[in-house]
């Protein structure tokens, strides 16, 4: 069997379903066998950045990887910063780069680079492919390197000639390990540790951010009356109405510090401790007290899940307090961030699907729309502006039968504008909501908090997005996508009740 | 001196008077500084790849650095196919990219990746800068690591805390080292075998292909006889009426390995010896004949344009011949690739500069313009998709005065449609055509000579672009840039017309 169909099958038989496309010359063996193998379904992306996002997207919904299939180093060089993201969100991916063949990789043809150093910053497994019948071995180890645990980014780079070349069979079908078991020990510890009376907090991630886990967290909370945070990077989180109402990390550190602040003791659930976005002038990265004592009660390949659902039983089960539910508003008026965070949760369908990158303007929508009907939450995990669409691209595909709103900012949409084209040939049920304020409004903020001095007219000119305005419904149309534009709360509202009652893509934007 | 102010001064005083931008957090002292230095323009592009590739056109036609700046690794990530293209180009680029703070670094926060290891595939030159006071020296050997000879990209990762410390006084004015001076005795071991009347061919690229290299290969080849060829991936080329007519080495290799039959001897000419641009099942990647011998007359460091000229004083000068120009033909009926490059040829002004990411279509069209006025060809260079329009916009902010048409596919338009937008802002005079075959049509020829096997439907769908069509006159307008379309080589004359006479940046899609 040529090498090709051997990755193909292999990848199938290891449950992988999606490939996600940017092919180019050296990968057309495996474009070829797609139409000989049954059960890879693939989705042509126009840029590399999508390819990555939405794999990242698939794999934050269904916990499983899809593969992407990029051309040479600088192929795989446009899908890392999306790579990074899902990287950092623990988001299994299989990684599928094409090389050359191996006889003219010495030769300085002008793709030839570095496939591997290119990998590495966004990998947590790496293999270039060293003989056509390793290709069977090396697909199965990519499949079990992606799923961890933790989730990770699996790279699996394949010269061009181990395609085209007799590969053997298919390989083995590799075991998924599931999440260690957190060790009774360490749960009694932690269960010692709330009794004991100190102020204790919970940094959760994670598998403690939806279903069983994020349930006993919300227990856990009411019987114990313990701090429970979110760190607000993590990659999905479940909310809404009947849902336990966690609360996010601030991004700012001077906000989440005062949530902190007080605590004796944090226990991190598939998290690291948390920090600052950035580094500030005069100011520590950490975001918890000096005085406050780190606990582990699960690491990042361990089940904080399972492990919160063991503590629950030692404090007795209460039900979940659920937040005040605020006035929504009569979204009329002119458009702004509150009356935009109304109406969609007012309107937003049961077990929606957001994919948020709306950096400044995030927040105050979020304020509203997490006392909406029940959803999941996709945020920016690795902070690499131009995920937010091919997230909600890639979350359409894994869910078709769930609508998904992809709440982005006019800087953030134009990195990877091309999303919009798949969501057209795709047919994807997704509602992509422009926040267009003309401006990369959170870097007028940085600029204050990094002490730089006042804004002068070249600085200005670097944040602003008036000139020429970026017309939104014109771009989408341009791919493809229905589009309108919305001045007024009114219209926001209409063309918000539109998108959630029809299906397909839509874009709606939304000047503020 | 604050080191931002340290490293934009440095910058100043090394003649950097451009800086592509896309910046962060990290970068805001820089970009504050930008108002209290004169003499650097900023530039913002919405896009990593925009700037990286603006750089590198810009180079190209200068033969000096811009900078880029741009933000940690994930915004140096979206830059590096372009990077890949610009050091494979020889241009030389000061890449500055803002780093977390010292003292953050060692935190896993979301944006924390390995920013040397995203820059090393790309770059001749990378350095982390180790202590504020390093700045000035830093920003200095970064210019000269960018001049080279050759010229390379040149990657300075700047904590965010070096740039608001105190740094001391900018760095020095480094010098600018010349190509290197060929040595006579090479100039005479060459002239001996063009004189042993064996078949010999010269394959030039770099100072070769413009102003006084290309005129003297234009005399030696009118006074020995001997095959000149371009390297096609060399950056810059002059061509057009009234220049020496020389051929680039085709893309196929079939077409290659014709051109190059039978020369015994291959003098290289700031380039390495001709490869394919992949490997192919059952073929050779070099190009020469097996039993051609290759010679060096100078290495990529070298100055080549002058030993050319020593070697025309070995054979006396005589006047370069001209190839004949075919008929510029009607331009009327429909639309094809002929007609559009008739219409170019003949309505093309003097000095254009042409950047060319035409693809599958490029050829034809080249066929044609190459007997227009003269004008400078920017063709692709290190193979990476994306970098057509963006250096169509560093051509055009290098040279302000001269018309600037970036030949286009609808494929290769889409990795870096956000250059449109640079264009309208900065009301840059760039013609762009998009050629719209609404398909990937080089990977079905290259399905073909992989031996692939046929197009199933799956494969299809990978490089068909119909569903939906891309509406380039849309995505222009949404982006603030003036288009229309044509679908009739009359259509095309009259938008090209329009075009060619007016000024400011205008699309026409070219529907074929």
């Amino acid at each position: 069997m040529l090498g090709a169909e051997v990755l193909l099958r292999t990848l199938v038989a290891n449950g992988v379903g999606l490939c996600l496309a940017n092919p180019g010359t050296s990968e057309m063996q495996f474009v070829a066998a797609l139409d000989r193998v049954p059960g890879l379904r693939s989705v042509l992306c126009l840029f590399e950045g999508v390819c990555a996002g939405a794999a990242d997207g698939y794999a934050r919904m269904l916990r499983k990887p899809a593969a992407t299939l990029l051309h040479l180093g600088p192929g795989l060089a446009n899908g890392l910063s999306n790579f990074h993201n899902a990287q950092k969100a623990h988001s299994p991916v299989v990684s599928i780069v094409g090389e050359h063949a191996t006889w003219h990789r010495r030769f300085n043809s002008p793709l030839a680079n570095d496939v591997e150093g290119f990998a590495r910053p966004v990998s947590g497994w790496v293999h270039m492919l060293e003989a056509a019948d390793r290709m069977g071995e090396a697909a199965s180890s990519a499949v079990s390197a992606a799923y961890g645990p933790p989730g990770a980014v699996a790279t699996l780079i394949v010269p061009a000639d181990f395609s085209w070349s007799e590969a053997g069979e298919p390989g083995r079908v590799a075991p998924i390990r599931e999440p260690a078991r957190v060790p009774p020990e360490r749960i009694k510890e932690i269960a010692g540790l709330l009794r004991s009376g100190e102020a204790a907090g919970f940094f959760l991630a994670g598998t403690a951010l939806f279903g069983r886990g994020l349930d006993a967290a919300g227990k856990l909370a009411a019987s114990t009356r313990v701090k429970m945070v979110a760190n607000r990077y993590a990659g999905r989180m479940e909310r809404g109405r009947g849902r336990f109402p966690l609360e996010r990390l601030a991004y700012f550190p001077d906000e989440a510090e005062k949530t902190l602040a007080g605590l004796k003791h944090l226990v991190l659930v598939e998290t690291e401790a948390p920090v600052s976005f950035f580094g500030y002038p005069g100011r520590r990265s950490e975001l918890a007290p000096e005085d406050c004592v780190l606990h582990v009660l699960a690491g990042r390949e361990e089940n904080g899940a399972e492990a919160l659902g063991a503590l629950t039983e030692e404090f007795g089960a209460r039900p979940i307090e659920q937040a005040a539910i605020p006035d929504a508003g009569t979204s009329i008026g002119p458009l702004t961030l509150e009356s935009i965070g109304q109406v969609m949760a007012t309107l937003l369908p049961e077990n929606a699907i957001i994919s948020e990158e709306a950096v400044s303007s995030g927040a105050e929508i979020e304020r509203h729309v997490r006392h909406g009907a029940p959803h999941d939450w996709l945020p920016v995990a690795g902070g690499a502006i131009g995920q937010g669409l091919p997230v909600a691209v890639g979350a359409a595909l894994a869910c078709p039968d769930r609508k998904v709103v992809a709440l982005e900012a006019d800087g953030s949409s134009m990195y990877t504008p091309q999303s919009l084209w798949t969501m057209a040939r795709e047919r994807l049920d997704v509602t992509v909501v422009v926040l267009a304020n003309r401006r990369y409004r959170i870097l007028e903020i940085e600029m204050t908090r990094t002490g730089s001095g006042s804004i002068g007219p070249q600085a200005d000119a670097l944040m602003d997005l008036h000139r020429p305005e970026l017309d939104w419904v014109r771009l989408a149309n341009g791919m493809g996508v229905e589009a309108s534009r919305a001045e007024t709360a009114e219209e926001f509202r209409k063309a918000f009740d539109a998108a959630m009652r029809g299906r397909g893509p839509r874009l709606i934007e939304a000047v503020i």
